[in-house]
């Protein structure tokens, strides 16, 4: 490959907070030209982003896009998303339920008149059945789908887990179905309408404790940072002089290695520690003697110690850690930028990766509206008048 | 659409445990014809399969393939593997990076014997960079990736969340790279390499937390529940008769409209409630107030009445109620079967939801090898005396 993988296709993007942008902005960094197409009022990310901590997110997910406003309550706006629907390739949205069909501008129609269209809709529930039009963010997607339920200590709530793994699931699946229905478009000439529900982009992630479940016969307890079964030992988070590490052994040659790691090659001859059952049946015990060692050193000193022995180990990094990660930026995977809101900030490229292609360099997202007049004239051959036209009617 | 869009495609699928068998599943449900190819041994999570808990996972991860057995040890499974690799389409895996390459089938090596493939690994940090080399499990990719630093307690130690999202996020990103690669093959004629890390993959999700550490100047305490600037309230999960509930409110318009759910109009008016500022400002007592009335009902009163009042809600579902969520059923999300080892359980369909196709009846993942006469037939001619041979040989 020696060109971006999209190039060539357009797509409209009224992606709102993370699921919809999130799947625009691979789409963008794969090539695609990517219009981001907001309300006159701004999506509701934009608004937040000026006084909140909605800043960075809205930087992250919006960046290599163009932007234009189109107002869907206006007729003349919903004329001119049928009129662009006959230009692009593309459409994402994730409204509720409907909201696009209820201004007349839903997948059908808007298929009717480009049939090569591929329409995809990201929600919290789906497109159909009883629970569809439930309010949907990445929390309550967590709650509905068990994820809280697995998440947290035995003797606490069930809790939130901290990544808003829910509206990302959901976007990345998105984005695998665009691409899909946009491989199908080229062997078929037809396009698609695609449906995909956070919860059900979240319910595989379940797969351990769901097998705990049924291993065990009964709901796993919280088990906190130890494994659903409690049938691995070690497996844990274990304290460090200046933090946390994890560390955890999935076979036995992992504990003899860690033994050694430790500088307690004895342990190995201790029936207590012999295998991995008598390891869980002495769960307190195994973490304790790790814990004994690990509180001496810093976690660098664990993690390089457990590197040597082939014991899988890592370092808890915070989050500062993490945006200077040096292999992250060595790989290209994080970039340093001078944002405009943000000043000197870190943000990700695309992991999607493809050799022989570099990734687009970082364009900063678009102001409310930068581009209606390089878009209208390009895709709707309108000039600068008919633009202010549209706009002092309200219709963009 | 109405045929399953990767139908024709034909995919080697080495991978093991969660990420590269989930982008295989995606795949397989996506129409695509998946070989699983494991060692005589079988991958990992089979093995395990057999006695614990992985029993499930492997079952949902592995439905619709084929299986096959192929030995890279041996230097007949390795030219097995090149005259494979000139029959399909596109080639995943997830060993250590460089795994295939030491046996001579890395992928400049089959993509020099056939140059439409698409050879997509997916590894732990990626193909390139100083730490490509660590050991990654999901555990170790949540602790140097941010995800134990934002979940749990500000008084407890960093916490896993409870779902495996790091190889799931990365195997869904490795199967949009690959039907990214799949459409620009249809334009180019030529497949590409794709290298997807689980670290670059879940890094996106961070965007909340990160975007809370810009705004308050400072690395964001764990909060629990609650919102990581702690700018929101209520934002928080709240004990039922029954369980426990998660509410929101991001709007002033769903503070009063909770208001009216909880019969307490008159908060209002209350000054210490008047906006979001104020509530965050008084956070446990605005908890207090909620919790108050969550507590006297079941979690699905308060989410009946939460939804009857247009306050986002969630009622916190175990495991047990995910499995029998009757919308997720009602739309085919998730599945009752049969299973030979499982017995009656539940299985999820796929994610990727395409209008006017079906996503494919439920297929057992296959025993080792299971398919390895019809397969080795069919894609390069042999008869059953030449699959005995080179399964007498080790070859597969």
């Amino acid at each position: 490959m020696t060109a971006q993988p999209l190039a060539g296709i357009t797509v409209l993007d009224f992606g709102q907070i993370y699921n919809g942008p999130y799947c625009g902005y691979l789409l963008a960094m794969a090539g695609a030209r990517v219009i981001k197409v907001e309300s006159p009022m701004g999506e509701g990310l934009r608004g937040r982003a000026e006084t909140s901590s909605a800043t960075y997110p809205f930087a992250m997910l919006n960046a290599n896009k163009e932007g234009i406003t189109l107002n869907l309550k206006s007729a003349d706006g919903c004329d001119l998303l049928r009129e662009l629907a006959t230009k692009v390739d593309v459409l994402v949205e994730n409204f509720s339920p409907g909201t696009m069909a209820r201004h007349g501008v839903g997948s059908h129609a808007l298929r009717k008149i480009n049939p090569r269209l591929v329409y995809a809709a990201g929600t919290g529930f789906g497109a159909s059945g009883p629970h569809r039009d439930y309010l949907a963010m990445d929390i309550t997607v967590q709650a509905m789908t068990g994820i809280m339920a697995i998440t947290g200590d035995g003797d606490g709530p069930p809790l939130k887990a901290g990544p808003a793994l829910c509206d990302f699931l959901g976007g990345v699946h998105l984005y695998g179905a665009i691409t899909t229905a946009l491989y199908a478009r080229e062997r078929t000439g037809v396009g698609a309408t695609i449906d995909v529900a956070m919860q059900d982009a979240t319910f595989p992630t379940l797969a351990t404790a769901i097998g705990a479940m049924y291993f065990l016969g009964a709901h796993p307890a919280r088990t906190g940072n130890r494994h659903f079964a409690l049938s691995l030992a070690p497996y844990n988070v274990y304290r460090t002089s200046d933090g946390h590490v994890a560390i955890i052994c999935i076979r036995e040659g992992h504990w003899r290695n860690l033994t050694d790691a430790m500088g307690r090659p004895e342990l190995k001859d201790d029936p207590k520690f012999g295998d991995m059952a008598s390891r869980a049946r002495f769960m307190a015990e195994t973490d304790a003697v790790i814990e004994t060692w690990t509180s001496q050193l810093t976690k660098a000193e664990v993690f390089a110690a457990c590197q040597a022995h082939d014991v899988i180990c890592a370092p808890v990094q915070n989050l500062n850690e993490v945006l200077e990660d040096g292999h992250m930026h060595a790989r290209g995977a994080l970039r340093h930028v001078d944002d405009s809101a943000l000043g000197a900030t870190v943000l990700p490229s695309t992991p999607l990766r493809f050799e022989g292609v570099e990734p687009p360099a970082a364009v900063e997202r678009p102001a409310l509206g930068e581009h209606n007049a390089k878009v209208y004239a390009e895709l709707l051959g309108m000039d600068g008048a008919r633009v202010a036209a549209l706009r002092a009617e309200g219709a963009i």
